[in-house]
């Protein structure tokens, strides 16, 4: 809603670009992305702006190269042609960073949020340092490749497992990555990459990367659940994150499970608590489950899958028993969250085709409560496309205040 | 923020009030309501509105008996007397209602939320229409004992265990309330009451019980744990409650819970669904849990924990189980949902005291994630408290609407 030129004005210097043209110009350029090619007129309409305000703020816009005009179309006036206006795409550069513990990738994308080149490399850092120079050697080649300099990249999210404290600025819970919740992570990282950038929880992305280009469109209520090297779960309420009171939301990796058995055998899973969820059910404890029915230790993960697919019935056992232990992760967030949807991705839910059985099976024998299970629409690239979504929003706002800066 | 007049005027009719004089007056009134006694120029001052304008909203409220004049103050200028308004409390009363299996208080308040007079009664009830006869009798016993009329009741809220389907009509989950779940009720209810009522699932008002008048002022995103004759939570964020995408958030009695035990006995501890929190840990969970410790099975739940406090060492071997059970739950409930704050009520969740070192060692075995734990500000009363509230919310709306709509 655009306020009436009275109400600011006399808190601006003649000549000082006014807080009120900031939030015009600002409230032109998100009609513009979201609306598509516009004419000064239609902008002048649905902003109730002036026809001369508009012009001012337009002309403002594309000389420093935030907007530009995209074609002309005929106006309604008889066969008079009016220039079309759309954001600029190429005003700005974001970096999206999926760092896991045997994976990185990696996507730099301009402002309308086209990927312009993408990474995908191994995992090999032993200490949190070599990893941190690892991805930002990653990041600074793979902007090379896209043709572009440094300075055009406005801002970068890296997610990864843990938690960020915003007290300590550490990174916990992140055992996965060795060293990685050491003191003064988050200053290495900003050393490193020199430029404006935030680290968010890999699951939290995902519920994110949901969000803008996959579940989203259906649910506004959902949860995101990541099963594989980790476990973990970001949460949309209202199509909005929700992260609990320090964060640490959706962390159902410390669910407390299988704790009888634990006990019985007088054995502790976890170095440090007793039975956790994600012991029980991340590759970790998939491998566990393949040595209990006999199967060869040297199988992978995706092996096991695929022996199941291929109906050995020792891999069936496995996946069964990992479906059984997904239904009671999903009975216990619907108990608490009753979401919408239950969006399942990660590199064990990927393959929910042949988990769905066993997971919906025992489900029934759990709970009157179930949520609808979905595979994610994103496939391994929710992490990622999420920190794509999730800079952009970030990017928007700083590369207009950069340019409602240079003005006064 | 009120609007100028201009603005609305022409979608009025000369003489019939418009939506801007609503708007207007429902904010003056919402401002005596939070700020306590007000004079003419302190409104006109604070909502921007000019004197007059204000001087006839208060004189037509005021006529309507929805304000009233509550005395006079040296007004700013030289010792002249400036008339305070306030709402006037006695412009309308609700119910609220807690219906649990063993019991049903009641009570009915004013506007500003005093609370007139109160019942307390068992619950003999064997079937959903004597239950409603029952509480509809006593509700018409309240009233008149409060020395008022049925029409003076604006709205009741009525909290029973269970989640109301908007769609059914029917109130499911409520297993604790012999045939409470059948087809019809809610249109049963509204018959007997014959005033404008909703029902509410209890742990939700409880929590917005503990909201408006416990622990809602320390904590914004919390959760209010209520053990007892059932196990139920309700959730708030924000200072919103949260119901999740069918209402059924926080039925936490459906948490799949000591699963190992229950399939190794080969029993299906639950007539449903394999072992349940709710029976592990409600007043039936703990008479399990006595038996198991060769107590008398005369013993009530008040008195296996009265003689823990007196230092039975069988009795505290029972309370100790039951902490252990609950900081199953809290550990579950931090990986999801990462609350500030653990509120925890019930007839069992009082005795906290009691629980308390059991439950605190139990979380730390179990997890990192350790939210603070407190006992409900609201001893038993936390559900009737919550159902007050919620009717005020209502009733304020009802009453401006009635008076509004007596002005055209």
């Amino acid at each position: 809603m655009p306020m009436t030129n009275g109400s600011l004005s006399h808190i601006s210097q003649p000549g000082t670009p006014s807080l009120l043209r900031a939030i015009n110009e600002r409230s032109l350029l998100e009609y513009l992305r979201t609306h598509g090619p516009t004419s000064r007129a239609q902008l002048a309409r649905a902003s109730g702006l002036s026809k001369p305000t508009v012009s001012q703020a337009l002309a403002s816009l594309e000389q420093a190269q935030l907007v530009k005009a995209v074609g002309q179309s005929a106006s309604s006036k008889g066969g008079r042609v009016a220039i079309l206006y759309e954001p600029n795409p190429e005003a700005g550069y974001v970096l999206g960073i999926d760092v896991g513990r045997s994976w990185v990738h990696a996507a730099v994308a301009n402002l309308a949020g086209h990927i312009l080149a993408r990474a995908d490399q191994q995992n090999h850092a032993q200490n949190a340092s070599s990893l941190v120079a690892f991805i930002s050697q990653l990041a600074h080649d793979l902007v090379m490749n896209a043709g572009l300099s440094w300075s055009q990249v406005v801002h970068a999210v890296i997610g990864t497992p843990g938690v960020l404290d915003a007290q300590s600025k550490r990174v916990l819970f992140s055992a996965n990555l060795p060293e990685w919740g050491k003191q003064g992570l988050l200053a290495e990282l900003q050393a490193a990459f020199h430029l404006d950038l935030s680290v968010e929880n890999d699951a939290n992305l995902a519920a994110l990367g949901e969000r803008s280009f996959g579940w989203g469109t259906d649910a506004s209520t959902f949860v995101s659940l990541t099963v594989g090297t980790g476990i973990g779960m970001g949460i949309v309420i209202n199509g909005v994150l929700y992260r609990g009171a320090h964060g640490a939301a959706g962390e159902i990796g410390f669910l407390p499970f299988g704790l009888n058995e634990a006990e019985e055998q007088g054995a502790v899973l976890s170095e440090n608590y007793l039975g956790m969820f994600e012991e029980a059910t991340s590759a970790e404890g998939i491998a566990r489950l393949a040595r209990k029915h006999s199967l060869p230790s040297s199988l992978s993960v995706k092996q096991i899958f695929d022996a199941a697919e291929q109906g050995d019935p020792q891999a069936l056992a496995v996946i069964e028993q990992e479906g059984y232990h997904l239904a009671q992760a999903v009975a216990t967030i619907a108990a608490v969250l009753d979401p919408e949807l239950v969006v399942i991705g990660g590199g064990i839910g990927q393959r929910i085709e042949l988990l769905r059985a066993p997971l919906e099976r025992r489900l029934q024998q759990l709970t009157p409560l179930r949520p609808r299970i979905v595979a994610t629409k994103l496939g391994a690239d929710s992490v990622l496309l999420g920190a794509i979504a999730t800079a952009l929003e970030t990017a928007h706002n700083l590369v207009f205040q950069h340019y409602f800066n240079g003005l006064s």
